[in-house]
């Protein structure tokens, strides 16, 4: 890419990103065109999809969760390291409204632009679960898959206005029954 | 109401009960007029608001619930009738996609037409929930609050296509959480 190029590139992405936290995942992409002043046609160039867009935005963020994971993964203390990464995965969720629902879907779509690092997410929860159910330190019928989803029910209570203040609590009380 | 009058409100509420069955809450009003064959006014006038329609769409299942929670307080097994009345309420969500953020919503809203149904449904619950801590049979550190927002969570969770073949068995999970 040219110079030039590369800073419309980013600048396009910056606005990208400040739309995003602002409206969600289902944020118009008209908006984020109008406001990086450049053509709809400039915006699905670079991003063919609403999934590419949100795979460039997110995919630093999937990525320092899959680190996490990994480097959790020598904890001695197994339990604590799953609750951990599980604490910081749903956290991860409240920057981007929505995005849950958009993450669930893409795992069953191979299609998806974000297929790939929700894949990679969840095989890495799964191991820290696997790890802790080795050790004896975690409920054994519950797989990587239903992990997943207790993490995105768990972000989307905290991201509806009436029912957000008890995801915290909630967390906690999932977090004991996963626990053994 | 005169006899045809009646009539035209009878058939507009089966039309709009087939048309939210098919297209969840957020269902277009527009559609439904259309289909009832009346104008959106004819519409607007018998229901200021969508939550006015849901209302009277889901008053009846609102009311059996809190009947249901009535009858399951005589039983000697406090923590089984907590459970069968969860089980029930998460299953009656599956008829009407999307209804759980309406219900959600409502319960924080009191200018809400279901904010009445809303607030019963859920002490009723909580009633449910205080007997059986009360019998040393559910974890003490749970509120009807937050019972209502595990039922909103695993009722999403049922919605969701890619994710909804977890909820039962995330449910029994859930519900062996509360149990003591």
């Amino acid at each position: 890419m040219r110079a030039d190029a590369k800073k419309n590139y980013d600048h396009l992405l910056a606005v990208a990103r400040a739309v995003v936290q602002e409206q969600g995942a289902d944020a118009s992409l008209r908006d984020i065109a109008r406001r990086a002043d450049v053509g709809l046609g400039t915006l699905y160039r670079h991003f063919p999809t609403r999934e590419a867009l949100l795979e460039v935005l997110l995919r630093s963020s999937l990525d320092e969760m899959t680190a996490q994971a990994a480097a959790l993964e020598t904890s001695n203390a197994p339990d604590e390291a799953l609750v951990t990464w599980l604490r910081e995965a749903v956290a991860f969720t409240k920057n981007y409204h929505g995005v849950t629902q958009l993450l669930a879907a893409a795992l069953d779509d191979p299609q998806s632009a974000l297929h790939a690092s929700c894949v990679t997410v969840r095989s890495a929860g799964a191991r820290l679960l696997s790890r802790a159910q080795a050790k004896g330190k975690a409920r054994r019928d519950l797989n990587g898959e239903e992990l997943f989803a207790l993490i995105a029910a768990l972000a989307w209570l905290g991201d509806q206005p009436s029912l957000g203040r008890h995801a915290d609590h909630l967390f906690e009380i999932i977090a004991s029954a996963i626990r053994r």
